[in-house]
């Protein structure tokens, strides 16, 4: 560090002073907990007064950039999430590509699934914010009730005493549903399958945001169909007019949509937007797949709209799950295809698994008519949130100048961009032999692109195990990529 | 009916008489319990002598296809099913195709799943011959054993504790099997999908057999692949020869066999064809998808081989399932797909359905550790072989003359060819406004082909009710295409 200290300039040597050291803390030089050098070394090092140097570190201060410490001196200051900030606007590739990370994402999903690592990489929920019990105890109640239902009836569409359930709930997303409007599925996975089959044809293009829910690149690579990706924002989602001009470009035939805290960024799109949306899709004959997983997860009290609401001419096929709220073993989804599409779905859940496994669809409608899930969902809501705030805070504090994170609307899972020339996939595999789990950025995109970029799920209860993953997490982050000087 | 009396040729009269007669039973003219003319009636009509008369009804007596009782006369006997030919070897075309029948299917499907119509038309065991309060006695102990395993746990190849008990039973078909080769899935109906999506690709040809089961169908043509049918036998199963030669005329990449109880045939491919089959395949190159769904109904005491028993090569994909012996709507099944497509299957499974329903999974597990499953199998094979033959006997005695009927070695679905222009479809039509559920023969073909066959399940515990179904599906039969005289 050099700072000028000849005598005409001693008047601006305290703002010298300090746009060094603060240089420094953003380049990580000096790190968060850091004790700056003390006011009368200081002064001597650079030959300048003590005052001049007080003047520097009270300006650092009043930036918070250094806290004072009685007794103690200054200390560089532990970077708070409101000077960090979100990633941009992705800008994915323009041009339609098949996708080629199934096998990278085949070997991550295994990594990930590793018992014996600290799980910030699956957007699992942890079993311990489940109501495993009371559905157990659902579990038997329906069996005895249903007799040889559960064993024997066979019906693509799912069990009567499910879909009524659900419908009761879909009431809440903006659009009145009927049971039969509703097939029941394995999970949001499958119901995204007999979408995609229902929709399209090998070959054809499918539009998806940018980051993309890996698990759908999967699908659009094992149908053999291509995808298009499109910008989208971390904070307000899908971008539009992107959308818009690229389906002019190109032959689209499904988008494939996450409106609400979309994984892996978290973000909610603006109802304007969605109803921009469905109708600039509606206009070409596009149909839209929303993905709704993480729908009834929101953060701020008011459960999120889906796009069916504003859907007028059935094409809006909707998915949902109780795979992050309530059991995500029991595999049970479903999806509302709206009359255009209901057939056509129908059959291709008759051509593939024929039916929903019948205990857990039974033990899920005893539950939720037992009325326990909205208790339950309010409690886990506020779980989630806290933990996602939590692990933000860790990261901003910890990980390298420069790091940018997401602000999810809702979801548990935070979207990390790691700054310069960092690669998640390096980061990805020592975290692995450090004994923690997370995804890195390239599976989320059909042709590898964030590179730099993690997925960290906050789905489990905040411990000291996750305050000690998240510490070395930035460790591995700051010894791969040593910031400059 | 005219009998050539003139004296030259008396000697003879009874022979002529005799086979105008067995003509008109043969026809369906005269029908199973109609009285034949008295004794001095026919003398009369026919100016022939009583002794004539008699010799004649004694020589059809011989032929079994009259009897006489005891003051009563003489009446047209039950045709009994030693004199009911199988059907004929398959003859089906000879070119690939794609599969156009999958809205049929559909329809056909959801027809059959009428819960008020006599059961004829699903391939599905009757509750009552489930163990279904053993299976929910599982269901409670094995969820309170395992925590939040059910809930919670996620893996693509299914839960431990299931892999091992099937590996167990795997053991009997002639080939050891270990856990960690097995996938569980969601009913044999996703192993054939993951089969399907491993060894082939959109335009590829998959041979399969002739009649085929309409489900592998119905995949085929959603994941839009090509079909090519080779003929099969109804009593030792698919035509080794004719499928060599067919994949020497054709690019063929996977064939779909199921060699024991073959549905809807019930055929069993002898072991030497297995053998040759897979030896053949193996040869080429060309992976075989084994479907195993009725392996384990087998009616003569030995449980059939699987082909993995000659597969030195990792070509065979097995296919299993609980389906038909356990529980048909928990859907669990299993695929043994070997080390070269194990990694495939598993990335499938991980795209689509993610992983089979845990609380089923657990169930199964835990029953079949209790070990009541092997008796429950001898009862289950004991009624379900009665079944069969009632039916068999039943269809035999009331259809139409020229009437063929299917010889199965197990399982419990019978193939029924119906003579001369017999529209099945139309059969399939008028059963069910008659409250009868049946499976028309034109679903088990690509181009609809088997008009004249029906396929009737004998899932179900004889009853006065199908006796009467029998029988009016005997009439519906008849009524449509009466016999000409």
């Amino acid at each position: 560090m050099s700072i000028s200290t000849d005598a005409g300039a001693e008047r601006f040597a305290y703002q010298r002073l300090a746009e060094a050291l603060a240089g420094q803390i953003r380049r990580g030089t000096l790190r968060p907990g850091d004790r700056l050098p003390s006011v009368r070394g200081m002064s001597r090092k650079h030959r300048v007064s003590i005052s001049t140097v007080m003047q520097a570190y009270r300006r650092l201060e009043s930036l918070r950039l250094v806290e004072a410490r009685q007794r103690s001196g200054f200390f560089v200051a532990a970077r708070r999430l409101d000077r960090v900030p979100p990633p941009a606007m992705s800008a994915p590739a323009s041009k339609p590509a098949t996708v080629g990370t199934c096998a990278l994402i085949a070997e991550i999903v295994r990594a990930v699934a590793d018992p014996s690592a600290v799980p910030l990489g699956a957007a699992l929920p942890d079993p311990a914010l489940l109501p495993v019990r009371a559905l157990n105890r659902s579990m038997g109640s329906a069996l005895r009730a249903a007799g040889a239902t559960a064993t024997s009836q066979l019906r693509a569409e799912g069990l009567d005493e499910l879909r009524h359930e659900i419908a009761k709930r879909e009431w809440n997303v903006g659009r009145a549903s009927y049971h039969d409007e509703i097939v029941v599925t394995c999970g949001a996975s499958e119901a995204l399958e007999l979408a995609l089959h229902a929709t399209t044809r090998p070959g054809d293009i499918v539009a998806v945001e940018s980051p993309a829910f890996f698990g759908v690149l999967q699908l659009i690579e094992l149908l053999d169909r291509r995808v298009l990706e499109i910008p989208t924002c971390p904070e307000r989602g899908l971008d539009v007019d992107a959308l818009v001009s690229a389906v002019e470009s190109h032959p689209v035939r499904a988008c494939v949509v996450t409106p609400n805290h979309q994984n892996p960024l978290g973000a909610r799109m603006p109802d304007a937007s969605k109803a921009r949306l469905v109708e600039a899709m509606a206009e070409r004959g596009i149909p839209v797949i929303e993905d709704d997983t993480f729908g009834e997860l929101y953060f701020d009290g008011v459960q999120p709209r889906s796009l069916r609401a504003w859907d007028r001419t059935g094409t809006v096929l909707r998915c949902g799950s109780f795979g992050k709220t309530l059991a995500p073993g029991f595999r049970v989804g479903w999806i509302v295809p709206g009359p255009r599409y209901m057939e056509a779905v129908r059959r291709v859940k008759l051509a593939t698994t024929i039916a929903t496994s019948g205990p857990a669809q039974l033990a899920i409608a005893r539950y939720l008519a037992g009325g326990g899930y909205d208790r339950h969902l309010r409690g886990l809501r506020a779980r989630l949130r806290d933990n996602v705030q939590r692990m933000a805070a860790g990261i901003a504090a910890s990980f390298p100048e420069g790091t940018r994170i997401s602000r999810p609307t809702g979801g548990f899972v935070l979207w990390v961009e790691l700054p310069g020339n960092a690669d998640s996939l390096e980061l990805y595999g020592r975290a692995r032999d450090a004994g923690i789990t997370i995804c890195p950025g390239p599976i989320f995109s059909s042709h590898g692109a964030f590179r730099s970029n993690i997925r960290v799920s906050a789905g489990h209860p905040w411990s000291e195990k996750t305050e000690w993953a998240i510490a070395t997490l930035a460790r591995l982050a700051r010894q791969a990529w040593p910031p400059g000087e």
